[in-house]
């Protein structure tokens, strides 16, 4: 699986955008109004026109919860991946009807549910606010920098969507600051699960096989949005195009990579390798195993635990790998050469001065207050919910622009939905996250240290964790609405443990976000605004900012690579399913799989590898030939693609792809589904 | 804890023993024929006598199992660490009679029951056998230069032990193969456990506080030695001084340091850093949350799991620590320092040649081997019993000095000891980690890897470690002991399902062996001799040897540090664990420390720290004064002593001591022992 990207997460890191030194072979995720259509021209023959990008940009969807996808029919059809509805089919899975396990093919429309959480949104209008922004920030620094620019981008925001039930308007800092962009998109709340194959289908090889090549994955899955109880009509839909790929062929794939960090500075690269990566993956992996071992326990505890499992672990593979590349030396020593050519390129210049001893600062300051912004936020979804309501009840009492991010007009309608849902919270593995987390917030703090004695007072981690999701009511959805719908006094008033603990909790966790807001993120803003400038001097303006959550276009071709000496061909078929099989998972088919094995096409191309450049967030984009039509939706990228996040190789990184062709074929003879073929295939079956 | 230090692990790993730039300060693991009187002297204006170090080693006691101890009467008590038999107490263990938790206090020494495995060792004689050693290898290389100078070292221990029940000989080579000595050893292998206090009055503060200062832990046990079934009278015994230690009074560690690093080359850092800690300290992260999720399940399993989880915990700490040292600038800069400045001094000498170019080399074919060499010895003691009997009947039959390492005639005894005591094997526990070895073998090698097919077949890593740890009857000792005298006609007739898994492994092993002498130890020891050379010609031969499991001593003093920027003060009292305990594990109160709250000396001196300079191996040395007297055993570094493999830090490297003022006052207010208290302070109780 492509690692799915988590807005709050993502923002709470923060990352500067920068600008790469020099794109090169199909290296970039560009936005749609900075295609290099010049250069793909010079390498390929051929570009796509701009009917063809607004085409494709208006078929084009972002799923809030982290993922991709496209309109793929005139009812609201939308393709994405299994993993990105896994989620949603644990959510709506009971002991009885383990709709993970079997996939969910409802009969009709009438049948489709509807997902817990999820958004559906397409851009409509990019416009830039740069300037407006600037004129706000004007010569401030540190947190009064953050504040005056998040007020600033909170009343841009609500200006620009009236409308708050169809519309969302965000403000986006791209190239770190050096421009900043308000994206409109028509959302539907509403979005439904229409099909998903098994869960065995998708995850066919599971752990060992993921982020590998070649593959053999039906990571595919369809929603539908709805508005009025009806499906969408959207505006734009992709031609679904079911043939393979082949060899050498331009493909596009258009969707949200969630966030890079290529231009990190030396020291910010360093506090990754040094601090941020091992301590992620030394405590992520204990995790997996608490989790591995209590899935063992019951039957009913391994269907619970298996869609938390899979993320924990696909996180883990692409935490492990960015460590690799960051450890290796030849991929360390290409990331500090574009550093010093940059250096070198800006020497002299008083305008730029020195931003990377700025950055060098503003790292030390984030390191110092790593462990505490990572652990005064214990993993639980009840405490999640807790701290939202407990902050909601207080920001909403003030105006717009003082508000922290997730509490402004504009964003109070998504917070809201997420609070509100009916999310179901499984309260063994929110127990044990939680176990987990404070155990590890006194390992990495320290028993002594003040925010550790906050956390836990004299209670231990394991006595807590019990008693706080034992004793919350937060699980249910009707407790949340009457606490979210009572403000202040429901929060005063309220004597859930869990709301008690954010309530104490809170002070300590403002106070760490104006210290980071002041020693950190303002600094960094700055700095990267600096960097920003010095990149345009150096290289001109014909480069990609970092990926952000919002909608890009890659570029690239159908290519195999060379792995150890040896050609990684491009290409799987569906026959390569029965032939690695073993019978153990998880290399067990999936039982469609096995009981139509005489009926399936075996030649058909079943996952493929493109050289286009994605990352996390970028979970199920179309792929799209020069048709424009969709031949296959990205689900995963190769190995070697874990450095993706500081740097593209171009000669090794690999998206993977299912194809439309293999999906085309299980809906024909693996899991019969003829409406939703015709419906594909544009034959009315209305 | 310290890292107790396991033999077989540190054979593996065949790190080169290298000189040190300069010893500073408190510096250096010395071995006994090289004590630097002189240096002590001018820092101290006191330094021991030759009397003095005679006496002192021949009351030092190594103990198999991975530890250091002294002998402390003349009846063959020995002082060591309760963490370092808490493995016995563990398996000495049942549901009705939980001995770890409870402690041992037997009634009279007639109660006093053996400890599975364990060996206690007094060195004899140590003789120099360098120029035999160096003649068998003469100019050979690679794997024939490891297998000459093994055949070697087993004709000089064979020659050297004649009685093979009541000695023990080994030959070490120290400085990496500068020089080879051979080690004569008093052995006792009938060693029995004579006093431990309860579990939670040593490990209070448990993982939390471990390797951190202030202390409160009762980390000390009595053992006592026997021979036919009678108290040995040793040779030599320290005086038991329960007095606590001065602020600034020299004080010596005496014990047997595993195994240090500190003259690696920066290839073998790199190898380390970015290849070898990381992926340990990975996987066993993992396994940790697996039992301590198992050990949640119940009662049983908790009391079971506990001494696993402590070991599992404590090589963590010490391999996080490692990393964090190797990734912290200044300490990493500080040690590619020291190897500019042995390379600038070396230049131009051609006899000398570039040993760290070969080094490197040794060091990439040695990162191409780690991971099937890592998990084509699955973990498990059932394998490991199965592995060891395989192995054996094949190796007996050979001339002596053909054998592998552990088969050799001097080496069989312990060997055997090991394999046919009877210590039990927890099957939850063996299966567990047998399962986890698997599954990360097939992860870190992948599926398609030839070791991971020989390993798996076509079986998942939880089907197999199912099959062969609910099929193995090796845990039986009687089934040990008819496949050991049987040779290799009980092998091949045994249908065993571990002894079968081991023999499919055993080509594959020994070819790894083969490929690992000669690409890696064989060049590493041939560089390390020139290496060695290097550093005696830069700086003298006042340098002591990289810990290799042999008796050395230390020198320091009780002192305190600053830690960010605050004093640590050197003492704690045994009223301070009143101060700190909470009630909630791991910081409540042993039951006979609180019991006994009233009648406790709360003034007394707990533990301590000093400077002296020590590793995982010495848990369990005793801590004498400079009236030889032993005023405490050591029992842990604090936590910037981690990087202690790699360098020394003299201003904040600590050992911590728990004194013999403490086990003092247990003895005669928290469990009530005239008989012990009569024996240490010299009256007969007889």
């Amino acid at each position: 699986m492509i690692q799915r990207h988590h807005l709050l997460a993502a923002a709470m890191i923060a990352a500067p955008a920068l600008f790469p030194v020099a794109a090169h072979a199909e290296e970039g995720m560009w936005t749609f109004d900075g295609f290099p259509a010049a250069q793909m021209r010079a390498q390929y023959g051929w570009a796509p026109d701009q009917p063809w990008l607004d085409r494709t940009r208006a078929a084009a969807v972002r799923l809030t919860g982290g993922c991709s996808a496209s309109f793929v029919s005139d009812a609201g059809l939308i393709l994405t991946n299994h993993h990105c509805v896994a989620d949603c089919l644990a959510d709506l899975s009971t002991a009885d009807n383990d709709l993970l396990g079997k996939g969910f093919r409802p009969a009709s429309r009438a049948e489709e549910r509807k997902c817990p959480g999820q958004q559906a949104e397409v851009v409509t209008a990019i416009g830039d606010v740069t300037a407006d922004v600037k004129r706000a920030i004007g010569s401030l620094a540190g947190a009064d920098l953050v504040k005056a620019r998040d007020a600033r981008m909170a009343e841009i925001e609500k200006a620009g969507c009236p409308d708050m039930v169809k519309t969302r308007c965000q403000v986006v800092p791209l190239y770190g600051g050096g421009q900043y962009k308000l994206y409109t998109y028509r959302k539907y709340s509403d979005v439904r699960i229409a099909w998903a194959p098994e869960d065995r289908a998708a995850t066919f090889g599971g752990d060992p096989d993921n982020f590998n090549f070649p593959r053999y994955s039906l990571d595919a899955s369809f929603l539908r949005a709805y508005e009025d109880g009806k499906p969408v009509k959207p505006a734009a839909f992709l031609k679904w195009n079911p043939r393979g790929p082949q060899p050498g062929e331009a493909t596009f794939v258009v969707g949200n990579p969630g966030s890079t960090s290529r231009l990190y500075t030396t020291a910010q690269l360093a506090m990754d390798r040094e601090l941020r990566l091992p301590v992620t993956v030394t405590t992520l992996s204990e995790l997996r195993g608490r989790l591995i071992r209590s899935m063992e326990e019951s039957p009913e505890k391994y269907r619970e635990g298996q869609e938390e499992l899979n993320g924990i672990e696909n996180s883990l593979k692409v935490y492990i790998g960015r460590m690799k590349a960051l450890n290796d030396p030849a991929f360390a020593a290409r990331l500090a050469q574009a550093e010093a050519d940059l250096r070198s390129k800006s020497a002299g210049n008083a305008a730029i001065g020195d931003p990377w001893a700025d950055v060098a600062r503003a790292v030390d300051a984030s390191r110092a207050l790593y462990l505490a912004n990572r652990y005064m936020r214990p993993s639980s979804s009840l405490y999640d919910y807790a701290r939202t309501l407990v902050r909601a009840a207080a920001e909403r009492a003030k105006p717009n622009g003082e508000r922290l991010p997730g509490y402004t007009d504009s964003a109070l309608p998504l917070t809201e939905k997420v609070v509100l849902d009916n999310k179901p919270v499984i309260t063994w593995i929110d127990r044990q996250s939680l176990e987990w987390s404070l155990s590890k917030a006194r390992e990495y703090l320290g028993v002594d240290d003040p925010d550790s004695k906050l956390l836990l007072g004299s209670e231990s981690p394991e006595a807590m964790a019990a008693r706080l999701v034992g004793g919350s009511k937060l699980g249910d959805p009707a407790v949340r609405k009457a606490l979210w719908d009572g403000g202040q006094a429901a929060i005063d008033a309220s004597t859930d443990p869990m709301i008690l603990f954010a309530k104490k909790l809170d002070a300590r966790d403002r106070e760490l976000t104006r210290l980071t807001n002041q020693q950190v993120s303002g600094p960094l803003t700055a700095a990267a605004a600096r960097l920003s400038d010095a990149r345009f001097a150096a290289y001109g303006a014909s480069v990609y900012p970092d990926a952000t959550f919002t909608l890009r276009i890659s570029y690239g071709k159908v290519d195999g690579w060379m792995e150890r000496g040896k050609p990684v061909p491009p290409v799987t078929t569906l026959g390569g399913t029965y032939d690695r099989s073993t019978g153990a998972e998880p290399f067990d088919l999936a039982p469609a799989f096995a009981a139509n094995a005489a009926k399936v096409d075996r030649a058909v191309t079943y996952n493929f590898v493109t050289t286009n450049d994605i990352i996390g967030g970028n979970s199920g984009s179309p792929v799209l030939d020069k048709a424009g039509t969709v031949i296959g939706a990205a689900f995963d990228g190769n190995i070697n693609s874990l450095g993706g996040n500081y740097g593209y190789q171009a000669d090794v990184n690999r998206t993977v792809v299912v194809s439309t062709a293999a999906v085309n074929e299980a809906l024909r003879t693996i899991y019969p589904s003829p409406a939703l073929l015709a419906e594909l295939n544009g034959k009315r079956s209305r």
